[in-house]
């Protein structure tokens, strides 16, 4: 395993994740170019010593990697002044199939699963991939593995957790961990419209269940809306998991019909967040790269000759009595 | 307003709850005997300086309170041990209607909104219901108002918000703020089984979310279904309101269909928690009093001569931009 070699890279779209990432890659000893579509967001990062460009086509001349921090809804147009452009490309967009359907050439989608409550240039940290997991798409028979490698062998020299899945995997996933989260968190939230008791009485259970529900609308509904076909499909599977505990609760005894259900959500999130299990290395096929995601495992380096990744899998006996 | 009097109180359980009630009350400069059905822990409690009698019986001779801190399905047995007893008699249990069927003598069911990771005696602190919500129940035609006032006098003076509010009325509340939590939260974990991506990919949203799903199986299934009815009608009005999601996501345009309903949410929950108001003193009369209970408010304290309560209701203009 070894540093990635020194690329030439451009950064479009310099909010938090972009600028972060501006700045990470800057300080790994990569040449890079940033650029934003607001002139004030320039300034601010120019001003902070990086080297932006005045449009999308100057960032990205003679760039390697082209890194897109644009918000979804605004990605086309961006990928559409990309069209002569033959370098890698990646982005870091929450959801990957329509991403994934806009065609990018040369394409390796991306998302890192760090994030703050802050937001904009100047809550940018170049510390803040450190130790996250970062989903990178791999597309059997679509995905040069090459350009993917690449992009790892990057991110991983941040310090992030690479994982290797495809693009729906990847899709059903945050539908699971994030996206209907955010929903059920809105339906325990909208119980308290006109019923001040209920605020009232409110502790822990009901803070921690509704957090997220804070979050700006716009947001949490660009994120279910535009991964709305996997979010509906993981939504059903919950309500259809619901429906059952209210049967239980008109059982004779509901309090023994519903524990075996919750014993089970119990061991599941007693034993999450997985532990990191032990390095190894291992074939940088695309097969295997996708068995190790669907494991929950991930890379944490490519060595130089490209043909191993540097693995770890969580521990997998760790459910607590 | 003024301290209550010295009150003679017998404290039967002396778990985290009863523990800190009695430490409390004693604190609060009131006589207070403790029990608990297992000699370790009167033993505990004895070492630890308490007045520990060796029966129900003997604890409660002479207490013109008794404060039952036992678990739901023992509360029956505890209560036939009571027959003979004619002092008021209130209790710390989550769910207030299936008490209420007890039908004890003199009774105001109570519930301290509090608690802790940590469980027994040996977890107990004097200061646990400082600044909590402490329901006292109040049935019209039924709590005997002079009961309800001595209670109050008691939780208030030891740094409680008593909320006055019927059992129906709490019970529906706690399952709004409690128990529907808890089963969503399960319901979100059991993504998790066989689904190790998830796992690697959950953060911050997955992990409040589902925090609540660790509780013990045993522990979730006994408030849910202690407190099935009520717990059965909130979750079918969740699932109602999550089905309107579903149908949402598969609009034209879902990013526009979710967004008034995860507005409402979010200015529910950044309204939350409640910010107290002006203090004020009002009439102690039942239909003033469950008003209060419902507008959100509670009492801080009872005037000596029990005509008057001190109020507060929370802030009405807090929903923030």
């Amino acid at each position: 395993m070894c540093e990635s070699a020194q690329v030439n890279v451009a950064v479009i779209g310099l909010g938090l994740i972009g600028g972060s990432l501006l700045q990470a890659l800057e300080a790994a000893g990569h040449e890079v170019t940033g650029y934003d579509a607001d002139p004030a967001t320039r300034d601010l990062a120019g001003k902070d010593g990086r080297k932006v460009a005045g449009s999308v086509a100057e960032a990205v001349a003679g760039a390697e990697l082209v890194a897109l921090a644009v918000p979804l809804p605004v990605l086309p147009g961006v990928v559409a002044e990309l069209a002569g452009h033959d370098g890698l490309i990646t982005d870091v967009t929450s959801v990957k199939g329509p991403v994934r359907a806009l065609g990018i050439r040369r394409f390796v989608g991306g998302h890192p699963m760090a994030g703050k409550e802050t937001s904009g240039y100047s809550a940018a940290d170049p510390r803040l991939f450190d130790g996250c997991a970062w989903v990178l798409c791999l597309e059997p028979g679509e995905t040069a593995l090459e350009d993917w490698l690449t992009a790892a062998a990057l991110f991983t020299a941040m310090g992030a957790r690479v994982v290797p899945v495809t693009a729906d995997e990847h899709d059903r996933a945050v539908a699971q961990i994030s996206h209907v989260p955010h929903l059920l968190a809105a339906a325990l939230a909208r119980l308290l419209v006109d019923n001040p008791l209920a605020a009232t009485l409110g502790a822990g259970s009901f803070r921690d269940g509704t957090r997220v529900a804070a979050t700006r609308a716009e947001l949490i509904a660009a994120m279910c809306g535009g991964n709305a076909t996997a979010t509906g499909e993981v939504l059903t599977a919950v309500l259809d998991d619901l429906r059952q505990r209210l049967d239980e609760l008109s059982a004779p005894d509901p309090v023994e019909a519903l524990i075996p259900a919750l014993r089970e959500a119990g061991d599941a999130r007693r034993a999450w967040p997985p532990r990191p299990g032990a390095a190894a290395e291992e074939p940088a096929g695309v097969a295997e790269l996708l068995a190790l995601g669907r494991a929950g495992g991930w890379i944490t380096g490519v060595s130089e000759s490209r043909v191993t990744v540097l693995t770890m899998r969580p521990e997998t006996d760790r459910i607590a009595p």
